[in-house]
Parts: C-alpha cells; structure tokens; sequence
C-alpha cells in the first residue's frame, strides 16, 4: 500500500463566533478571532489518498486528476470566500480549522473513485497551526 | 552599511472594490478578490534596515527592539482585523497589498531610532504573491 | 477524533560528549558534536494533541492556550539556553535531539487539559534531521 | 521507540511512458509527463527509521551515518541520471513517484544496522506532490 | 514605485554539454551535469516588475495576468520539456540557468504592457542554487 | 551581469557579552542572549556574486566551485564551533550576525577569482532574522 499527496492552497475570511453566547463571552473565549468584521487566513490543504499503485501507469491515482477532484469539490467553493456566509456545508457549526478539516473530508470522500480510499486531511490554518482528521475508524 | 531584515506575521480579511465603480465593474475587474462577504490571508511581513553596528554590541539595532516597534505601530492594528473596515489608516484607499505596503512604511518609518533608516517593506500575500517597496527616492 | 499540531521555535547551545569516556572516544564517536566549546542549533518543535472537537466553539484545545503551556513548560526553559549546563530536566542524560524530545513529552503531558490527548513530540535539530516520539504505548 | 528522519536531495530525468501501449493511449495518459524527451525533477527523499535510544550516545542512529548509507546505497545512484535508462533498480517498471518510492525502501532496507527498522520513505516529486511508503506489514 | 514578484513552477530536463568539446573535456568541466542521458529540476521562477498603483485599482498590475502572461510566454515552454531539444529560445546555447534566466528575460519583456517594466528574473535551480539578471543597464 | 547564489548551512554557539560591562549591563543590553553558558543557532548563509557568464560554459561560475571555496574559507571554521572560543576572525569583536556578515565578507572576498565580484553575504541567525552585506562602496 502506497500513500499519494496533493497539496492545494485556499484564501478565505472567517470569525468565530457562538451566536448562541453573549458577545461578552465571545470575546473572552475567541479572542481576536470573534472580531466582527471578519479575518482571513491562506489556507494550505493536504490530501492524501492511499491504495496500490497500477501496474500500468505506476500510479497510485493521476495526480492531475486528484487535483482536479479536490478543485471541484473543495477548494473552488472555499477559495475568496467567507466561510461563515458563502460556504454551504459550514452553515450551522462554528467555523474552526478543526470543523472544517472533517467538512472537507466529507465533502470530497464520496467523489473519490473506488480504487482509492481517503487516508487524511491536513489543513493549515497559519505556518503554525495545522489540524489532521483521519475519518470515522470502522 | 549592514542591513537587518525582521520577519513579522498578520492575519486579515479584506475585498477589493471600488465604490464609484458598478458591481458589474467590480467584478469583472477583481474577479473573485472582489466577493462582497471578504476573503482574507495570511499575510508575511519582512521590514528592512539599514545602518552602521554599534561597536559596543555589534547591533545595528536590536531585533527584539525592532520586533516590539513592527507591533506596536503596524500588526497589533492590523491582526485579525479587517482591513477595509477597522483600519484608519486605509480608510479611503484600495486595500490592494501595494497600497498596503506603502501604508506600512508610512506607520512605521516616523518611530524608527535616528541611527537606523527603514529601506524595504516587502509583504507576501500568499507565498507566490509578493510586493516592495523602498520609499521615495530624494 | 481530530489531531491538532502548534509549532514553537527556540535556539539553544549543547555538545555531545559522553563523561564516562576518553576524550578520544567522544571525539571519535561524535565527531564535531563533541567540540568542548559547544556548537548550537535553531530548533523547531511541533506539538500535536487528539480529542474529539467541542461543540461550542468547534476547537480541539485553544491553539493559544496550547501555545501559552508549551512555553510556560518547554520552550521557556531551552531558549537561549545551554542544554547541557542550564536545563535540569536533561541533567544526567546525553543532550541528544532523541532524548530532548522523550524529555519534551514528559515536561508537558502532565499540564495538559484532562479533554485532550498527547499524540507526538517532532523536533527539528536542523532542517534536514528530526526526531519524533509518540509516547509508551500502553 | 524514538523515530528519526533524514532528508536527502537528488536531481533527476524521467518519462511515463508504457512500451507496451501506442504513442497516442500514453499521451492521453499521461499527459506532458509522456514527452518523449525526457523531463526532470529536483526529488526531496525524507528517510525515516525507529528504535530505541542508545543510553551511552542518546542516539537511535547516528544521522551522519545514517546520511552516509542513503548515499551510497540511494541517492548516488539516482542523482543527475535518467531514471527510466540509467537506474538498474528501476528497469523494467514505469518510473513513477509511487514505484520509485517501493524501490527506494528495497534499496536501502537490506543495508540499515540490526538495531533500527526502516519505518517510512517520503518521495517528493515537486512541493506539492508527494508520496509514502511504509513497507508490506506482515 | 512599488515591485511586484509572482512565482511559478516548472519542471524540465537538460544536460550542460558543450558539442565542440570532447567527452572528456565535457565531463571533466561539467561532471555529473554531462551525463548524456540528462538530469532535471523543478524550477522555481521568481518574475518581479514595477511601477506606480493605478488609484483606482491599488494595483501595480493584475497578479492574475501577470501570472497568465508568464505561463503563456514562459512556463508552458518549458514545463516537462528537455530544455536541449524541445525549447527553441535555448538553441544554440548552453542550457545553464544563467542562460536560461537571461533568455526568459527576453521571452518576457516584450509582451508586459506598457505602463509595468519588468524588474528581475530569479530562477531557482534547487533550493541551495540561485540565479537572478536584471536586464541590460543603458 | 548576472548574480548567481549559492545557499550553505552551519550550527554554532555564540553569546552577546561585553567583556568591558558589568553583567548588569549586558544583561539589561542583550538580554537571553548574555546568558554565560551560550545559545545557538542554525545559520544559513546565501553568498552572491556576479560577472558575465562564460559562453562556452554557460556559467558564471560553477556552483559546485563556488560550495567548495565557501566551505573551505568559511563555514568549516564555523560549523560545530563556538563563534566567541574557537574562531579567530572572530576574536576582538561582538558574535553579532551583523559583524559575522561583514567578517564572512572579508574572508571569502580574496579567495574569489578575478571574473567575479562578490556581491552579498546574507545571513539567517532565525528563519524570521537575517543581515545583508554588500561591501564598501568605493
């Protein structure tokens, strides 16, 4: 078994905020983040799929085709958005890096072909902070 | 003459549009940077100095001094901030990263010690985008 | 569960030399690392902890908290620091990268909230050598 | 158990094209990957092996070594050569990433020391694609 | 004046052989960078111009263009090609990437609109080897 | 004119103290870095020269040249060292990187050949730090 990385990249605005707290409390647990009027991040996102490579071609999946996979699904729906307003699948949970590394792998799990399996989503939400999210263990 | 470059970080949201242009305008010229919800970026801040080291300490200033200035004067007002809305000192312009880094220099350069001379801001935007500036040549 | 990773940097001076060898024998088991007069390094340490998300806020941990304790507990004590001569946790023990992040872990696992998990101590000597150590499997 | 990783570098030629198929499949296929004259990379090759620490060193293995025996047995014979005419380990396979990545591991496995196991080879092909391997788990 | 810098990406394969020398005069100049079955690199192409921020804009020029006209005129000449064979603006020269700076330079600056000059063409070979030119000074 | 750059690596100790100040005062001026038993850093160090390339050759100079002298004028007397004990182009003065830059200079400047100029020594103490020289202007 071979494991396959694509890196992408992403630009999006976000704030955290509990709408369901006081804006004190807000404050007090966010921080900057819950500031009103938004901030933003360059996104780095990390796929990586896993299975054998074909005799064929050597490849485990076509790179290119991963990237376009991941492109259509994820990215293009992220990239110059704000992820508490534009993006579908975030509405209703609070917009974490934590949230949204275990949104993009329910977003782009289900288009990957059969030959294929998800492995991990790795997201960076600045060159210091990063989250991982490996899906359910069955 | 020795130069010493601090590298600083800040997060921000911001869009690109100009109110006296229509929407359609907006858009067709800023294309997705112009998404009325904000998008936002990490972005990489290198300031540049220029002097003679002091004989006493090898310094040409001390790095923690020239960090704590950086701050103070440039990215505690811009971190997690929106730069279109909470930020005085690009009110009334483009938020374009250019006019950004010119902004900058203007911020930080009347703070600076008599014995030091600012030469570069130089500001990434995301890591395959990048502007400088050098200031007026007199 | 969901893994989340914070970076921290400190500088530090060490040597490796072995007391209870000849000076040959140092020399000749780690070569320029045994230099008597100490070399040093800038070291980078990503810390990364497991759990399950909160659902109020959508955070594993709070990323600056997790900060804040990594320099309260580690990084504080090794910055700017002789490894071999100002660190009482490593007295008694070769200064290696191996040992200084077996070390790391037990310094900090003990001041992590009872909601999140230690997963890896990686520790970067120089760009091109790291360590990682996962704990004791129970 | 500690796990150690050295990074290495080597420049090379390559083509994805299967012989046993016509020049129009490989093209579809492959892509510009399929030139018939040949396209390169500059390889990051990120070797990692684990054990325990040796108490009189602190050392799992010493990179030096570890560096020395990459060399001699991998990169050596990869750097500046066409991998598709120049590299007996990788005849008659396809010379993708992933192949290259198995090859690499049954390169260098036979030669590692008693007392370490090759945990992972990391192959990337630019800076953002990259592949593992971890061996055949038995 | 502000400078802008976009970076791209390419990948290619040359050999560094001077056809009016003998073998062993080629290896002997050029060691390892002679082999007659090539080597390659991804490159990393630094194009930085400058100019004065349109005020309605805030911008020196289109990052996306700029990016466009590069990939157009540059990159896409060059991407997953053998720089010896396949890239016209290359013949009859050595494929260094002295050269190969230079000549991009030319390939380039006719087609950047009028109101930008081009500044500086950097072109990594590998992270630790680096070319700029900065045109010809009259 | 073309500027070619070659990037090497070198760890070492150093501390910031004034032999002619009380501790008080060094402690007050230099802070961590004052602490008696050393720190230490991985320095990176990008030399650049420039000239014209040779039209037989295509180069500058050869890099892999240009790696040895640096490495025989400079970075062997300063890697795995002690910059205050065991360097004697050190000895007399502050362990600034700002006089370590100008002292790097002043090393290599005469071993160069006479086709090229040695343009800038820049040196990283931290990945967020770095100095620049350029010489004296005449």
């Amino acid at each position: 078994m071979v494991y396959l990385t694509r890196v992408e990249h992403f630009n999006a605005a976000h704030k955290l905020y509990n709408p369901s707290w006081s804006k004190e409390k807000n404050d007090e647990v966010f921080g900057m983040c819950a500031n009103e009027n938004w901030h933003g991040h360059n996104y780095e996102l990390y796929v990586t799929v896993k299975g054998e490579p074909d005799t064929d071609t050597g490849f485990l999946y076509d790179a290119k085709k991963l990237s376009n996979v991941i492109k259509e699904k994820v990215t293009e729906k992220l990239d110059h958005k704000n992820l508490n307003m534009d993006v579908d699948f975030m509405s209703g949970q609070m917009c974490s890096t934590e949230n949204l590394a275990v949104a993009i792998w329910q977003q782009l799990e289900p288009y990957l072909p059969k030959e294929i399996q998800l492995h991990c989503i790795k997201l960076y939400e600045t060159p210091r902070i990063f989250v991982e999210y490996f899906g359910v263990k069955v």
